[in-house]
């Protein structure tokens, strides 16, 4: 590791961990979530509004900025820093989840993965050397090994994906252009069978890697399923290196991956339930949709210190979303960015005092009781 | 007029005025450009980004918030001011606009016209005392009578509908129900028939209201109808009020009707390009979808102050809109809305300056000489 890349712990709190991890573009405060820019924005903000949310990391996909407006020209417009006007701390994946949920007619082997691009079924392959050099061209700060998202319950594909996974990591690491400016994280695969997490965490730890990712969770499996795999798998991940449990992103869920030890997250949900007219709450997720919000007066939750909790009231924003306004999405948008930021200020306020265990009790206990409630989507 | 709906003329240069018209929600410096929010939003911006565009009065439709979500809602939460947190300046149309051109099955007669509603084809009838009712419970500063917009060009049409706007006129006058903070305009009609338009313009200016528009002009009739229409009427407006030309946001037809008098205007056109991807500049009006813009690293427009060519490139514009990202059409937006205030402001500047012709024909000359270029939508 340089010295960009360095993992200090701060605090510790059961498995809770408070730490820092640092980049060429400044600090990312762990227990950290990520809002995801797929296509080099994150969905209906600009990048101040994203600042102020209180974000530090932002996510864009490989797979979408290598089909457009490609690798090269971002590369061109000085990377994506440059290019999207966001000068913090930037995490491209490696394009392989999208190989295998979003493109056509993929075909994967030993050495690489064929596929259609879902833009214009024009033909591409990746092999770890060629996301190698794209993820140099996007220019992150944190980038992802080529990996197979296999579907976590089958045990033969899973342990075959397994194989090229960790085939595709060594080549990765052996072929990383920029480590000067860049850390390359593993992906550890596996499914639901703890023997094969556990060996796939064995074998990335061996990579020296700056930091460790669990992909293939919440993709199909239950939440139970999630957490035991998580019991079993965090104590195999290198302590000194920053832990991200990839594609997760429900409340409940970082509250409870937390609690095992994970540091960072990313994921749609926030983004994409707000422009279905969902919000996160302390008390569930509500759809705004409801008729019930017509004649609302109240901010979308109490106390919350969003832009559109303290500058609108829920009738104006239910009467958006109904009437198809972008301003609507937008203000959905942001208040479930600004809960998600919130929560993870809560859980390192938390861990730095030691009431870690009480917090994730009493917010579990608000968020999931009200799972039955009528409003909750 | 109460001391609210003052119009003062503050220079005249030729026949474009500089003045300022005052309501309870502050003064509008003219010649204003009114963005239009027709649902209670500006599409895609929060009133924040409106004021600071420049823009001092936003126009919302009576048809679309009697629709959705109801003039009694709007009503208890305050008026539309508190509903969609804009502090300054609202003008309303009378709805009679979107009957004519959006809902179905319409039925006019001398008393008023029934309609079915574009969202669910519930039935609904506006008379010009309905009209009032609705606007009152809206709250706008400024208010407009219930008229009939006719095709232009169509004589006998354009005498009865205007026989029927006239005696709508004089009813919402006598019905109007806040005329302490509500301004009720006369709009003007007539077609492009300047014995009609004389005529409409004479019978309204014996109702003495705080302001006139002209309605029914960039309908379907050519720039030099509407031109040729606007000299032989702005004379015979009262020249101690506001002269509003409705629908008209082309920056060409603006500068060419404040040379002829107009002080305000209204038109979805800046808002509505921006959403296919086309901006103003002074050379004309361009679509960013070209490919030629993929690899452009200069701002929108060279010298713009807006927040987009403040702070991205042309390249990444393009990019937001071919991958549809909602961030694209909200800086489009941003940059035509910037684009007309700054012309306002411009224009402002040379009729106080005594500079008005120059001006108009440099601008005019840079602004259609483009028109021809490849670039051009």
């Amino acid at each position: 590791m340089t010295k960009h890349f360095r993992y200090t712990l701060q605090k510790q709190d059961g498995q809770a961990r408070l730490g820092v991890f640092s980049t060429p573009h400044g600090d990312i405060h762990m227990p950290a979530f990520a809002p995801v820019g797929t296509q080099a924005t994150v969905k209906t903000l600009t990048p101040a509004e994203v600042r102020h949310l209180g974000a530090e990391l932002v996510l864009a996909n490989t797979y979408h900025l290598y089909l457009r407006p490609g690798a090269d020209r971002v590369q061109r417009f000085g990377g994506l820093h440059n290019f999207m006007g966001w000068d913090g701390p930037i995490l491209t994946d490696s394009g392989g989840f999208q190989v295998f949920s979003l493109s056509n007619l993929r075909q994967v082997d030993i050495d690489g993965v064929t596929f259609k691009s879902h833009l214009d079924g024009s033909r591409h392959r990746f092999t770890p050397e060629k996301v190698m050099e794209i993820e140099a061209k996007l220019g992150a700060d944190i980038i992802m090994c080529l990996d197979e998202c296999s579907e976590p319950t089958d045990r033969a594909y899973n342990e075959a994906a397994l194989q090229r996974t960790h085939i595709w990591a060594e080549r990765c690491a052996a072929h990383q252009q920029r480590p000067h400016d860049q850390a390359l994280f593993g992906i550890i695969q596996g499914g639901i069978f703890p023997d094969l997490r556990l060996q796939s965490a064995a074998f990335l730890a061996r990579l020296d890697l700056p930091g460790y990712a669990i992909g293939g969770l919440s993709v199909g499996e239950t939440k139970a399923e999630m957490y035991r795999t998580l019991d079993v798998l965090m104590p195999a991940i290198p302590a000194d290196r920053p832990r991200y449990l990839m594609g997760v992103g429900a409340p409940d869920d970082i509250v409870e991956a937390v609690a095992r030890g994970v540091d960072m997250f990313d994921c749609v949900l926030p983004t994409r339930i707000a422009r279905n007219g969902a919000i996160f709450t302390r008390h569930g997720r509500v759809n705004l949709r409801n008729a019930r919000f017509a004649d609302d007066p109240a901010p979308l939750e109490a106390g919350c210190d969003c832009y559109t909790c303290t500058h609108f009231i829920t009738a104006y924003v239910h009467h958006l979303i109904r009437a198809k306004e972008i301003l609507g999405l937008r203000l959905t948008t942001l208040h479930n960015l600004r809960f998600l930021q919130r929560l993870m200020a809560e859980l390192r306020l938390h861990i730095a005092a030691g009431s870690f265990d009480d917090f994730r009790q009493a917010f579990l206990a608000d968020y999931l009781a009200a799972k039955q409630s009528e409003g909750r989507t």
